[in-house]
């Protein structure tokens, strides 16, 4: 194991009740002036911006407010987030929704607080070194961006979507109510179930020795996540299941079930360019991929894949003699399982399902480029990738 | 399950080269000038005090040092620590050792904060508002105060072992070092195991529905924690299980083994009493009296005590015929098997091997009349206990 750090300094209000602490934990992180951040129609429709409204004037909370927040959030409302936040003098960003309108709420937390191109922080050319403070009202449950010390922006004239890391964006506060996620749909829900347990994945699969403790609350996550993802589906108003969802996509993503290793986050790299190419939904993108990553890396580890067969996909580790299988045969028997549990769930397992069509070549190599920057720009830790081994693994999805 | 509060804003800086962060983290929390609190020999003897005082010396950060904490602190050192920081100018306190390190100076911390007698806090006469900051240099794993919001002092006057929670104690960083921990004598190594695992065990044993995902995290920590508490015993410089224990500690009474429910500690408050009386080590106090208060309250639910047993303790739930056993059957294998691995790791498991004689009956009223606050007060909530309840458990734990 390894020397880590961690940091989860979010203040979680979960439950029923839980907006009515809003506007009290805006005073207490100093909020004077907010931009309430959100996406499209279901956060108005569903009367939960109204309410935001309601009760921000009722305290005495000045505010503006920026919709229009799209998957995969762009840029240029982040710039667009910037000028309105400076024009009115905002000095707290709430963010009401799921990770596109969170993470974009945090470029705009970064962006106020410095002079250049926000964009600098995501091509990596300057580091954070302060954010304004974040808040947020959770209604979608799978990125994980209310704790974590990430954010994900699409530059669409660029064709470029990047990450940005510090702990600087962290939310000051996260309010969750399962009840926002019972409208979800299957397949939204779905996304939100597979980025959830990839969270957790990404960590899962690392190079080093694992450490016990880390492991056995992974292993209790991604398998809860999994039995309750499926449940879910089967009972969208079943608030104990929203709500299992909702606080593991939380711990999935805060640094929790990865102490003590270095993550991998390679199908989230080789991700992000399927959904810059084709704007599809994070989730759905994940799933098209994973298997394919897990047998092109898997003879790094295989008694890491049995594991993960045994303590999280539940597979019995015996034959009919009650003899332990060979590492490499439950390992793969996981791998399938896992394919299985997307199909059931409703996601695809390959891009043709992904984008209803095969990938052409050229776009594979368009992305395969685009995720090594031009090929210098490797990926992933469990078995490191480089241009040419993204690529493969792109033709495999294909497949 | 139940709304819920989370919030753990403590820096962890976990690992061998976790010590060198110290002078960076004082200056990012503000200390001007420090009070270094410990304990006895130990810290001293080990080179790790006058490491500390070097390291401050050289980053240009005053200092003065309090000693003399010992096991159930007492209530006349942090009075002595208040009336030091206040002559002193200190405004940050730096605890370097175990859970009564961490307790006293938390203490001090909210004297320091209030006008009044700080011991108002801890007889619930007046709630904390305010408290100085506090950090800390872990060496002893076992209480969780190191992430926890908790802190009990003992009024050696009075009698009184008494705990006082909120926020504003929660230490402000936690550096850990595993190897702090090689040299514990196997007693306190098996204290602490014992410490650990009752933190979630008073969480896991709620009178509230369970959350899948809290139920997940809260199993996987018990048994790794049993698993790796009872070979660290065997291996006392296997960093890896050091670290497993040490970071087990944190993560099991920070609050994140108790979402969704509320906790009991009936053993807990029984114990302070017991250590109150005969001055013993806290979790040789717990091992004493767990099982007594698990047959006690046992019907209360005996399913829960069945997935104890087969989640915690891995026993296996079926019988020779493959069918599972009923849960009362399964539930009581699981106290038995928890009293088992009590004597594996040297600890007591009733009154008598804990204190080398039988409490008297005088004493056992004593201690009830002093746990229940003379008939006005109950414990627990699994169960809950009043005086005539906690007087029972007490004569079974001296049979």
């Amino acid at each position: 194991m390894r020397d880590f750090k961690y940091f989860t300094p979010t203040e979680v209000v979960f439950g029923r009740e839980s907006e009515a602490a809003l506007p009290g934990l805006l005073k207490k992180y100093g909020a004077h002036k907010v931009l309430i951040h959100y996406g499209g129609g279901s956060a108005v429709r569903s009367g939960l911006i109204a309410s935001i409204e309601s009760a921000l004037t009722e305290a005495c909370i000045p505010f503006v407010k920026l919709g229009g927040v799209v998957p995969n959030p762009h840029l240029s409302l982040v710039y667009e987030g910037i000028e309105l936040c400076r024009k009115e003098h905002v000095d707290f960003i709430l963010a009401v929704g799921g990770g596109s309108v969170i993470d974009s709420s945090k470029a705009i937390a970064y962006g106020l607080a410095y002079e250049g191109d926000v964009w600098d922080f995501y091509d990596a050319k300057a580091a954070p070194k302060a954010s304004f403070p974040v808040g947020v009202v959770l209604t979608i449950p799978a990125s994980g961006s209310e704790m974590s010390d990430s954010s994900v922006i699409t530059n669409t004239e660029r064709g470029q979507k990047r990450g940005c890391n510090s702990d600087f964006c962290r939310p000051k506060f996260a309010i969750m109510n399962p009840e926002r996620s019972f409208t979800l749909p299957a397949f939204q829900t779905a996304c939100g179930v597979t980025d959830i347990m990839m969270h957790t994945m990404e960590r899962y699969f690392s190079p080093d020795s694992p450490m016990s403790i880390t492991d056995a609350v992974a292993e209790g996550l991604m398998r809860t996540v999994r039995i309750d993802g499926e449940a879910v589906l089967q009972h969208p108003d079943n608030y104990d299941l929203r709500a299992s969802i909702m606080w593991s996509g939380s711990l999935a993503h805060n640094g929790l079930t990865g102490c003590g290793g270095r993550f991998d986050f390679g199908t989230h790299r080789l991700e992000h360019e399927l959904s810059t190419m084709y704007d599809v939904a994070h989730g759905a993108g994940l799933a098209a991929l994973w298997c394919h990553w897990a047998k092109y890396v898997f003879d790094v580890n295989p008694a890491r894949f049995a594991s993960f067969a045994e303590k999280v996909m539940d597979i019995c580790p015996l034959d009919a003699g009650g003899k332990r299988l060979p590492d490499r045969e439950l390992g793969l028997m996981g791998i399938e399982a896992m394919r299985a549990f997307y199909k059931r769930i409703g996601m695809p397992t390959n891009i043709p399902e992904l984008i209803g069509r095969k990938a052409t070549e050229e776009e594979m190599v368009t992305m395969a480029e685009r995720c090594s920057r031009g090929g210098t720009f490797t990926v992933g830790n469990f078995l490191v990738l480089d241009r040419a081994r993204m690529l493969e693994i792109y033709r495999l999805a294909n497949d």
